[in-house]
């Protein structure tokens, strides 16, 4: 049932990893459009996606590991780790799956938090 | 096939909207555990959960919204915008559903981020 989904996000990803950021307008629909609801920026098509991709400053070629990647019909999240070497950042990724490729991309950036001293009493620390 | 695990998770949702956070123990495992990677923070167990939930400091009853929903197989994500009518945040959790109920809930809490100058050219603003 989401074979065909999660086939197509794990070549997003695969692509992605060739740091040929041109390349990933592959597995893209021509309607593609990401979103980050954070900053509340939106970019719209293959060719601005490659271009905000390369253009980012970057100390090496980027990295990416899936640690999970979870699909229900046409809908696909992942769970993946970015790295060049010196940046880390963490992106979970909600995937929108059309006849064409990917259609939308809502993607969040969770950045390291403080443990709060108020719950510490129920709380242990992960290694 | 996800049925059991989407419904699971709703019910997840629905009892934390009553505010009656040790209700939420029904859907839950023996071996339950929650895990916020942003800070590195473990809690096992429903009476923990219920606790860290009832004491966490708020200005009236949680409201929750879920966004979106995506299942697949035992696996379950959902992203959720919560509010006191004070406080708002955001969580994406992962849920891991066996057959007593919820295994594992690993959450993030994405937070506002401000949109980039070098990218500009590229992006348009969200409403």
């Amino acid at each position: 049932m989401s074979t065909h989904a999660t086939s197509i996000v794990h070549e997003f990803w695969r692509l992605m990893a060739s740091n040929d950021f041109h390349s990933v307008a592959r597995v893209l629909a021509p309607e593609f459009v990401l979103e980050w609801p954070q900053s509340g920026e939106r970019i719209r098509g293959a060719e601005r996606f490659a271009c905000m991709n390369s253009e980012y400053p970057a100390h090496g070629p980027w990295r990416f590991t899936v640690n999970r990647l979870v699909g229900g019909g046409n809908e696909v999240v992942t769970d993946v780790e970015i790295s060049d070497g010196v940046q880390t950042a963490r992106a979970i990724s909600f995937f929108t799956i059309g006849d064409a490729g990917i259609l939308r991309l809502v993607e969040f950036w969770p950045e390291p938090m403080p443990a709060l001293a108020n719950r510490a009493h129920l709380v242990e620390r992960m290694p």
